[in-house]
């Protein structure tokens, strides 16, 4: 699954259509420049990272995914990257996905990889992979990229369905601020080589693995927000009972991505007044006398008024570095789930600019 | 006009109650609390505010308006103000407009206010008035209140119209998150003083009433962008040749809003990289072949690549307080223009915790 930016960076543009005419057999990765606004040439550069892969594996060049990540608008360092091709095949491996997982990091302070192995038709099939920091979270480098790995002998319509439910209820539920970046890529490879009997799409077994798949995507993306940028809270956005799923995500989005909300979260305040307020501006069918708001089992808003909580409980919660909130529309039955972080005067401070790279790019000769 | 935000406060569901059976002729305004999220008390504090000025000013309840901005969710102190209405309608007078455009600041740094006199009919036409801090640009106490008065003598539906117009092409202009706020208030009141011939909707002096004030709100627009919380940029962005009218204002507003480019413009650096994301994820229609980006009248992308423009050039361009920043979609005929700021580190230091402000209140005995 790739980004849903219209402005898609080559790599992007590339595996898609790789995937179009192949299944994929690896992935060939960078960090630092992200090959998005570079035209021609940059699609060129992509396809090339493809092809030269391609040939040291001896596959064709269209089962090889290219997945970049890093700055926007400058020409990809092929020099560099020309460099390393043996070097990278080379270091291939059972135990060097820690590898690829440090390689992919930009701002991320840590690898962040997950595994796990169950049972599929008495065969012990394994799911693992890695991930790398999110749009708003990692914005330096504005990309999430996943890659996960499985032995599982499985069928592609099964895949496919697990990929996308998987993501819809993992990677979708991080957004920070819709910062949908140029080349946000998860990718799961499928080699076979547990020997199962094929999982075919509308099974139990198809859906044990994409209940395994999403235990792992669940654990990346919950990793990629614990460690975003300057992050200091985790915050667990729970909305219950709107009028219908759109109305629930959007009150989810609207809260978990209003600077006010996420200000105040980093100052520790129990402001439930800021969240009523975006739940107000959400586009959300709401009635505000209905809507209660709380901080892990405490109210803070109950029916659109002040709850009788003492605020210094609230205050206790809220200075956890891990907490719950919980909407509650009261008007029907539809919920929504988001894993959020607070917005820290670091992190602006972080993200203020780019502009020494520029530099370094102009010493470079790149533009 | 009243705020959007579907959690409104019950000053704005007084004002807007009485503003359907009668003509204002007064409005009683107060900063500190925004008797939002109040309940059946707040309603009763709200109109009580308008009862006692018109006792007072010997008008009917319902031709006095209730503005209020500050903190949502707290109880008002009334007593604070049942004090104070002798002492407001005692202070009333021609020259005592100034008091209005302070006593409704809150971070605002200063008052803003505007006033243009102008001929229609052979009679002198005079529209001024004063406003104070936007949703997200002063969000500690977040609300945009604007006050004008005018002595045309205009008919209520040119008048209502001329309002509608005007605010659209202003206030509705200075989005910066979306953070529409539960107070928003802009309210023009007109007693015909100036005894120009009645301007009634249709006519060229309507039309000409509506550019006046429209000129008198862009300039308080600006001015509160201007103002806006630890701002340091003052940025005007210009979208051209959308597909639709629609489209255009997606892209300024999702560029607007984004906090990654509205970091960028605190760190001075040209990195229309960031800019193009945000085009690329607005939701509108746009081929990423077809975007040029401007800083000024400098090109910093032409066709979704790189231009040829020094990066130095860009970036002495926004060194600069106020700049703008066209982006041309090459695809329509569509424009749209909002006056956006940067985002700093200090905004979010300074809106990180309003917890203070609650523990006061508890003192006070207000929760």
């Amino acid at each position: 699954m790739f980004t849903q930016n219209r402005v898609k960076a080559a790599p992007v543009r590339v595996s898609q259509s790789h995937l179009r005419a192949e299944s994929l057999r690896a992935i060939i990765t960078n960090s630092g420049n992200a090959n998005a606004c570079t035209g021609p040439t940059g699609m060129q550069d992509a396809k090339n990272m493809a092809k030269e892969t391609s040939k040291l594996l001896e596959l064709r060049q269209r089962e090889v995914g290219v997945c970049s990540t890093g700055v926007i608008g400058l020409p990809m360092p092929m020099m560099r990257i020309e460099q390393k091709y043996e070097e990278l095949v080379a270091g291939l491996g059972p135990k060097n996905g820690n590898d690829v997982a440090r390689s992919i990091l930009t701002s991320d302070t840590h690898e962040k990889e997950f595994a796990i192995s169950f049972e599929l038709h008495g065969k012990r099939v394994r799911i693992g992979g890695c991930a790398k920091g999110a749009g708003m979270i990692n914005p330096n480098m504005a990309t999430m990229l996943c890659f996960i790995t499985t032995d599982a002998n499985i069928g592609k319509g099964c895949l496919k369905e697990a990929i996308e439910n998987s993501v819809e209820n993992t990677f979708n539920r991080i957004t920070i601020d819709g910062d949908t970046s140029t080349n946000d890529s998860v990718i799961v490879l499928a080699n076979g080589a547990a020997e199962n009997k094929t999982i075919r799409r509308g099974t139990k077994e198809c859906r044990d693995f994409s209940h395994a798949l999403e235990f792992v995507m669940n654990k990346l993306a919950k990793a990629i927000v614990r460690d975003g940028e300057r992050v200091t809270k985790f915050v667990t956005l729970e909305v219950k009972s709107a009028r219908n799923a759109s109305d629930a995500k959007k009150v989810a989005q609207a809260v978990a991505n209003s600077s006010l909300v996420k200000s105040s979260w980093n100052g520790e305040d129990p402001n439930w007044g800021r969240i009523i307020h975006a739940v107000g501006y959400s586009g959300a069918s709401i009635r505000e006398e209905f809507v209660d708001i709380y901080y892990e089992s405490k109210a803070a808003c109950k029916g659109g008024l002040q709850a009788k909580t003492n605020p210094e409980v609230l205050r206790n919660i809220v200075s956890k570095p891990d907490f719950k909130i919980t909407i509650d529309l009261g008007i029907g039955k539809a919920n929504h789930r988001i894993y959020s972080s607070d917005l820290s005067p670091e992190y602006v401070d972080f993200n203020r600019s780019e502009y020494a790279y520029w530099k370094q790019a102009k010493k470079d000769g790149l533009v």
